[in-house]
Order: C-alpha cells, then sequence, then structure tokens
C-alpha cells in the first residue's frame, strides 16, 4: 500500500485510528474457547464490527508466539482475513524485529511476503544494516522506535549526548538510509511534549502512536502536534478496545470504543 | 539450566562452541529438499554430527519465520529434538525480542515455556520494564544485546554520551535489574579492543559472541580479554560450519569445521 492510499483511505473512513489486535486467551471472552481457532473466531469479530472506524489492524506477534504453531497459524488466518475482505486496510506486524542484515532480510521476507502485511516494526539498536533490508520493499513501510510509550523508554531513549537523546539520534540518523522514505516512527502518546519537537525532525512521516487509554496518553494533544498534510498519525488502541467486554456483546462493545475514538477523530481531519 | 551446569558441559567438552542454526533453504543440499520438513531434516543432521563438539545451537528465529508456519513447525521440532535427545545441550533462541512489558511477558512464555529454550536474545533498546519480564524466569537467560558485529553497531552502539557509549550504559544500567543474575550478553567479536573494558564491566556474567569467522572477528583476541573463571564465554559460528558443504557430506564437513574451533578452545580451558 502507499502512503498515498493510507491517506485516501483516512480521510474516507474520517478515522485514523489502528486497532491493536492483542489476544490474550485469558482475556477473550470464554465461550469463544470452543471455536477450532479462538484466537481467529476472536479477531474476525472485532473486525467485522470494527472495519470502517479504523485505519489499520495491528497484531502484536508476541501474542501469536506464544501459543506456537497454532498461534502463528492464527495469526496467518487473521492477515489473510483483512488482506481478502478489506485490502484497503493498513495492517502492521507489531514484531519489534531488527538483526544483522542478511537476517533482517529474512523478517521482511517473513513478514512482507510471507505473511502479507503493509508494514512491521523494527527496532533500531543495531542501527543502518539492519533496517534498510526492510527499506527495500517499495510499498511495504518499516515503522522504526524512536521514544516509545513504556517506563523504561527513560532507560536510554531520552539518555542525551552532544545535545542530543538517542531517540533524537535515531530519527535524524535514520532519515539518511536508503530507501527512508518508507519509513514510519513510532512515539508514544504519553510523551505529548516532545510531539512538537519530533514533527520539526520528521515533518513528512507517519507517526504510529501507541500510548493513547490505556498506557495514559493524550489524544488532543498528540492531534495537535502530530497532525501533517498527508495526516501523518496513526493512534493506536488496542486493550481498551477488544477488551471492552468479555461476554456475549464484546464484539459490539469493541465497536462502541473504537466509534468514541473515531468521533474525536473526524474533528480533526 | 543454571549458569553452572553451563560451565560444568562445557569443561565436560572443552568446548564453548554455540553452532548457530539459520537454516536457509536456498543454501543447504538440494537433495535434502525431498525430504517432508528440510529444515528440520538438516539441522537434525548438523546436530547428530556436531553435538559432542558444541555447548549450544542458536536458531537464529527469523530464518524459521520466513517460512511461515511451516517454519515454526520446524523451530519446534529441532528445540524438542534438542531437549529430548541432548538435554545438558544449552539452546539459545536469537529471537532480538523486546516490547512493552505485558507483550514482552508472552515473547517469555513463547521461547522459555511453549518452546522450551534455556535462553533467549533481547533487545534493550525499550529499557528495564522490557527486560525485566524475561529474567522473571529462574534458570532461564536473557541474552542483552549490547555490542553487536555488524556495521550499523557504530549507528548508536558506540555514541558516547557523558563520556560513556551507549552499549557501555547498556551494561551497567541493566545490572541494577531485577534478577540480572539471569543475564548474559551479545558482543561481537569484530570489536576485540572493547572485550577488555567490558569484561570490567560485567565480569561474570557470559557473553555470547557471534561474528568469529564469516564476519571477520579473531578468536584468539576474544579469549584472552574473554574467559572468566566460570569460562563465561560462548563463540558462536553459523554460516562456515552449518554450510560447510552443499553436497551428501555436509554433515561431516560441518563436523570438521567445529572441530577446528573446538581444537582452539580446548587449549584455552
Amino acid at each position: 500500500m502507499t502512503t498515498q492510499q493510507l491517506t485516501q483511505q483516512i480521510h474516507q473512513k474520517k478515522s485514523f485510528l489502528c486497532i491493536g489486535l492483542d489476544v490474550d486467551l485469558n482475556k477473550i471472552p470464554q465461550f469463544l474457547l470452543q471455536e477450532e481457532d479462538p484466537i481467529f473466531a476472536f479477531n474476525k469479530a472485532i473486525i467485522d464490527a470494527t472495519h470502517d472506524l479504523a485505519a489499520a489492524y495491528k497484531p502484536n506477534t508476541a501474542f501469536y508466539e506464544a501459543y506456537g504453531v497454532k498461534g502463528w497459524t492464527s495469526l496467518q488466518k487473521t492477515i489473510n482475513y483483512l488482506n481478502e475482505k478489506h485490502p484497503e486496510i493498513f495492517t502492521i506486524a507489531d514484531a519489534k524485529r531488527g538483526d544483522i542484515g542478511n537476517t533482517s532480510r529474512m523478517y521482511a521476507q517473513a513478514f512482507f511476503e510471507d505473511l502479507g502485511f503493509d508494514s512491521v516494526t523494527v527496532a533500531p539498536y543495531m542501527g543502518q544494516d539492519s533496517v534498510e533490508p526492510f527499506l527495500e520493499f517499495e510499498n511495504k513501510h518499516t515503522i522504526l522506535l524512536a521514544l516509545t510509550s513504556n517506563m523504561g523508554s527513560k532507560d536510554f531513549q531520552t539518555l542525551s549526548f552532544n545535545e542530543k537523546s538517542l531517540f533524537e539520534n535515531v530519527l535524524e540518523t535514520s532519515k539518511t538510509w536508503k530507501n527512508s522514505h518508507n519509513l514510519m516512527y513510532v512515539v508514544g502518546a504519553t510523551k505529548a511534549d516532545y510531539f512538537e519537537h519530533i514533527r520539526k525532525i520528521v515533518p513528512d512521516n507517519f507517526l504510529l502512536v501507541p500510548g493513547v487509554g490505556a498506557q495514559g496518553g493524550s489524544l488532543e494533544d498528540v492531534c495537535k502536534y502530530g497532525l501533517n498534510s498527508q495526516v501523518g498519525l496513526l493512534i493506536n488502541s488496542s486493550r481498551e478496545i477488544i477488551y471492552a467486554s468479555n461476554q456475549e456483546d464484546f464484539a459490539q462493545k469493541a465497536r462502541e470504543k473504537a466509534s468514541a475514538l473515531q468521533q474525536i477523530m473526524r474533528t480533526k481531519l
């Protein structure tokens, strides 16, 4: 998918909501456990109930790997369902991968080709040659961790050297890499103070923003500083939406939560 | 497995060799492609031919994920085979994971419990709460990326601030985390200059050293500065061993390459 197609879809739906599909068998409605593939059954119900309100879905691979081969099968079925039924929707493998060049190439193949995601999240610690293999894929997007929303982001990301923090170095250095037009960045919403500054460094790139809701970030602040001429924002919510209820009405309740966020977003576009 | 058991095994085998199982279907002997599970068939042959010379095996998960559900099945079969047939061998899931707390916990479950690895490699970018969920597992080991062996390690890892580089910050800060006795570190062999210094910061931890051979590191240098009273080193070689031949004799040739490294190692113990 091109960035233009993503922007177009956002304007059509008046939503830049990304729904995180972090499926934990202990948290989903227990009657679903009778299904042959409870994880896929849950995802399908959530997607069916929310697809007109969401610009993107983001399965976090950890939640699938935790169930081994079965989990990986559920992930494959979920992305296939999205690609077949809703090809206009942007898909993100939240995998936070990154390794030496020949290995990153295998990850890129796994997520872009074998599974068929539009994008994958990547950790920057190993530098240029660990990220560029992902960037080679045209119309596929590499979402680099810049500033994350968790407590531990203070340990290294905001340490400053040469008067620049590590995350600023990541933003600035990565802009010089080959095919950097295929980069997006993860910027945690709990750090709204930083948004204005980050937008100056990467004015054109899409930012994937986790941490609205459960992790405490403010949607208003993020929009104020994060929006650009192509929208440039995907705001993720996972647990608040998908676990809004663990009863028969879970999909309807998820829709209500998604709708509440979309109602705010439509006023910003 | 405890660190003591690992050290004991190393002394018995007189080897601290780790063999990387980075299986690429384009590189393995082509007659294996007739097998029902060529990746597992290849791994089994390599393990059967080298298990008395190796203290550890390290499948890199990228190479399995690239083949989707089939690849994940091959990974499961490989670790099951190691755990059943050679329970004394230390196993490393080279996965380079790391995410917010509840997600890292899922990864830890995936690799330590569902798959049954002794250890997993983890990226430090997201800090303390992204790593501690891995450290909670007793007698399981978290191998944190410190200084990697690739070109891109210069982009961020060796940037210095407050007169300390990022990788030094990673070493020092991670020592203060809960259950840090379960930490090991990845330190690239192409950086032998740094070994003496790194050993001062983390005198007791095991170091996993990639980059000997194909990536150009020197085994002599690494041993000189890296060995400690519990050995404290696992030296990895992947492609040089497993792709020593792509003919019928591939397992025998792999053994010869592994043996050449072990012959040097035995003189260091």
